[in-house]
């Protein structure tokens, strides 16, 4: 058995960490060969492939982003496509693939095992936490981590100076980051894509916190809009990878507070920080079982399949279920986190 | 409504995190006033208080330990302990208990509300994830991105010298951080006390390691034992904390190994390092809304009841059933990871 | 003895630790009284003060910021700036004070001690690390290790995408963060505001690193500027600290990297969390010792003078020495790490 | 030129950061081949060699330990050991050496240089900081980070039980780890191998501490000794690499401080956990300014002379000086620091 394995979209801590167990398990206990493909399904449609095998995946647990690179390419939204997919995997003699990716790439997987008949397991992947059908994706415990260890740090400079410190964190369609980090790192406002916020509130939070004393942190998901439907961002062209560019709601949301408080406040966009270098403990956890699961299910040719993670254990759902629908956050989780706000 | 609080046992990060919410929450949302008692059940039993509002909650998120202080107290051992707690509950006009512990204060507060009709509420906590009806404590995560840190960094002088590294790390009888650190680390023997452990097997894998020119990492949890029952301590009491002295598993071990491989061998032991200090964004999170939902369960009047993670969720559940059995780890997960062991 | 303190200009990882160390041994062995100012000259200007002794410094040693605030002030532009200073020094039987604080702080500090005869130690402190007559200035020890901490993390992501990212590190008329920091984390080009760039070098650097199939980290300080001056950036205006806004150099760096190259670019601003959070080892083992030095300095009534850090020794300089003249990075040791580039 | 390069002696974050500053200027400045020695002086000994280029020192700036191996073979006790290297410099047509170790290893340089006429230049290295001719070694400041990481978690614990936590830090002879990571970290008695300690004014600080309702941090460096000379360790034999083992000072002081003052006493002994893992961005810089000074020395024939930090100046100096004697703790810098004790 020849085993195929590529990682799609942004990268993630913890994509080494499934490439190792997939490997390791697979040939240790399997007997399996394996071939990577670069560059998520760029790799399989121009048969660019790399080789993995044990030696291949020593030492990488630690190290972020992924061994065998990524791209955003979509195979079917490429005239012949499949086609080329189905010959090169064949002229590869590959029996299997597993796909690690998030929502476009595990949608290109869904489609290829349900309507193409290629034999695909997938394994999810964001650190946005955005996928149904898992508690948790690898990757987004260390952005939340990150971006905690920088909300930290901005307390201290906002309270020697009494200045509103404005931190903007990756999200654009869900506030997990937001929400979490805004959690851990004491935040006195959190702002999610899932409710356009009232900046009259916002700055009311703010000013509360001042009458104690203490300075405040807001913190923004990059997709949060205002309610009032007033902002207009400097520049609101997405990039190429469909990333809102720097210049975004929180500059806009600081300008804001400054305007009508009268309070100086700072903007701070951790950007790319938050999704490079080293996991987490419990990203390499979870995406090693992520990974040792995944193989698994080749061996038991349980094809359209995706490993996900349900409270501690490790289960398998079609990935067509789990890529449907946007995981956001739920209203009454963010409801309970407004006793720390102000 | 006055709420009384107490933390006790082993300290752990979050502490103060659970605190602060319970606080916030009970003062701000339902108008509840709080009294802190010190050290554990010594606080309730000897009617040792300390005031508790907001500002006594303001930046304790991030610092680990308690801010209530801790102790192993226990007023079921000692005579005429539960009549004092009751005096003194009624001395403060205390409504209703909150306490934050492991099984033992949990034990205690089960059976307070139980047989003695006490209104108390639990929070489950302790750095080694062994209890029952929750999917994670908090302290653990942090425990183990302490340890986790450790082996990365032991990796390097293992293998500049060529050496074994014995790593030990808290565990006396469940093997969560051992196996979890174990995972994360990369270790390349995991080693708990859930299942005696061969050291001729031990050895080969340590060999194996280093016929691919890699150096191994062995992480023994500090209650794990040799099958063979030959393990001598140096020091075998326990301390007044029932914890394992130094002395203990890893630098027998690491002996062993020299003596019967020929390869020098290194003991790390981590030690109380892994329970203090900052906790992580998880932990932060979690022991935060284990106390939004403690105080939640005051105002339902849920007595004797203990909040707990279900996947992304906390629910209550009876202390009683929470404590009666300790969580080891699962066969079946430990049995994964040994793909990675040699 | 009554000894003021105070802390002025942006705050600076370490300002706890001086102000704990000249509290420490001024009671304990010369059993001096001590007041604190609040938000640097502001505080003696408007007699606005803080109690000042032993329990007042616990535990402030690893905090961030200083506990006595900070500001901008500076009584030299403020009509009867001096004779309140006077007054309120007087009105507080103030014998002496301690400024710590950077190029603006000390220049008034040095003033006052030799133009009107105040008795003022000046203890200096700049993130940037621009000060003549010291080797280092605390916190910016810290700054070059969270901007290396960042960079290491952008590594990961650049390779994995095979993008440029560029990081702006602070530093508006020093490139000593950027040269320290782009060093440290093995950057590929490390700009700074001593030497006009070329863009079009900047971008065969760029190029030269894609050929080796490795991923290429820009470093630039806030202050850089290209040699050609057709730099526009968005927002010219400083804000009322004197520091550069978003939008600055990074991000239009990044433009014309992908206009000329073809490449995608992406840029983080690490901006305020620089500046905040615990310091460093090194920054707090400097501070203690800046303020041990400094109180015997008050001692030996030694007015007019700073402490200096000269190799391993603490000295003592006149404070109109140190801050006549910006310390840039000398042109030898930037040379030196060219060879890094590419 | 061929130039060969080795590493001796413990491991040292650090060591790659030179290694690479080594070969990336002597390549692309002077045009140099490389060749690598493994383990040290067993190298060119047993003519064990390993490719040294470009590609091979790509990625190695951040890793700790020595991608060229460690060992402390002398081969100046050993019977022809000079002639083997002689015949194995030639053999492989190497002009001249570089050397990259402590005390040990550049001793050996001295001699072969001096005495022998082998072309030598060293680089210093060395965790504890105890060599002369330099302000700091690499290596040394990030020990100082780990322990005082440590320190600051210890407080915690320390503080929620009120135990004293005696922290066990790397010094066999010199007290510089102790001595800053203790002021670092806001130790209470910092004990250092220069001066035996008396234990009972040990136990008085301790109870000072209690008094103010904090707990005590006892820092020691593991070659600190009680003056009264009653002090029997459990182990005295020293390791073949000349390290205490474990069960040393530090546990022996928590049982006698259990002893006298009847206070709970808890050890940590942080072990090899300070000399693995990722160099701070000190070390780093530090490292690769050596690295590139080293290699001009090469190219000006600077035979038998080493790098040395002074100021912020990299200088050669005569490797003999160097070493001749161990630069130990002043007496003075430490009784400044006995200010904060107790």
């Amino acid at each position: 058995m020849r085993v195929g394995v590529l990682t799609g979209g942004g990268d993630c801590p913890g994509l080494n960490a499934v490439i190792r167990a997939v490997v390791r398990k697979g040939v240790q206990q399997y007997g399996y060969d394996f071939i990577g493909f670069r560059d998520g399904w760029r790799g399989p449609m121009e048969g660019d492939t790399v080789p993995l095998d044990i030696p291949a995946v020593r030492g990488i647990l630690p190290r972020g982003g992924t061994i065998l690179g990524s791209s955003r390419t979509n195979p079917l939204k490429s005239e012949g496509g499949i086609r080329q997919i189905k010959e090169n995997l064949a002229k590869h003699e590959v029996d299997a693939l597993i796909a690690i990716g998030g929502e476009d790439t595990l949608g290109v997987a869904a489609q290829l095992a349900d309507e193409y008949g290629i034999k695909v397991v997938g394994v999810p992947k964001t650190i946005d936490n955005d996928l149904s059908a898992t508690d948790y994706t690898f990757g987004f415990d260390t952005a939340v981590n990150i971006a905690t260890e920088a909300i930290d740090r901005l307390h201290t400079t906002a309270e020697s100076h009494m200045r509103v410190l404005v931190v903007e964190v990756m999200g654009r369609h869900a506030g997990w980051i937001a929400l979490h980090s805004g959690l851990a790192g004491g935040a006195n406002v959190i702002l999610i894509p899932e409710q356009r916020f009232d900046v009259a509130k916002v700055c009311a939070w703010v000013e509360s916190r001042f009458k104690v004393r203490y300075a405040p942190i807001v913190v923004v998901a990059e997709g949060a809009m205002p309610r009032d439907g007033d902002m207009v961002l400097k520049d609101e062209s997405l990039d190429a990878f469909g990333h809102v560019r720097l210049s975004g709601v929180g500059e806009w949301l600081a300008k804001e507070i400054e305007r009508r408080t009268g309070k100086e406040a700072r903007t701070t966009v951790l950007g790319h920080v938050q999704r490079g270098g080293t996991p987490s403990a419990f990203d390499r956890w979870l995406a090693s079982r992520f990974g040792l699961h995944a193989i698994e299910a080749v061996r038991d040719g349980d094809w359209g399949k995706m490993v996900a993670l349900r409270g501690t254990d490790i289960v398998r759902v079609p990935i067509s279920e789990a890529t449907a629908k946007l995981k956001t956050v739920d209203p009454a989780e963010y409801a309970e986190a407004e006793v720390f706000f102000g």
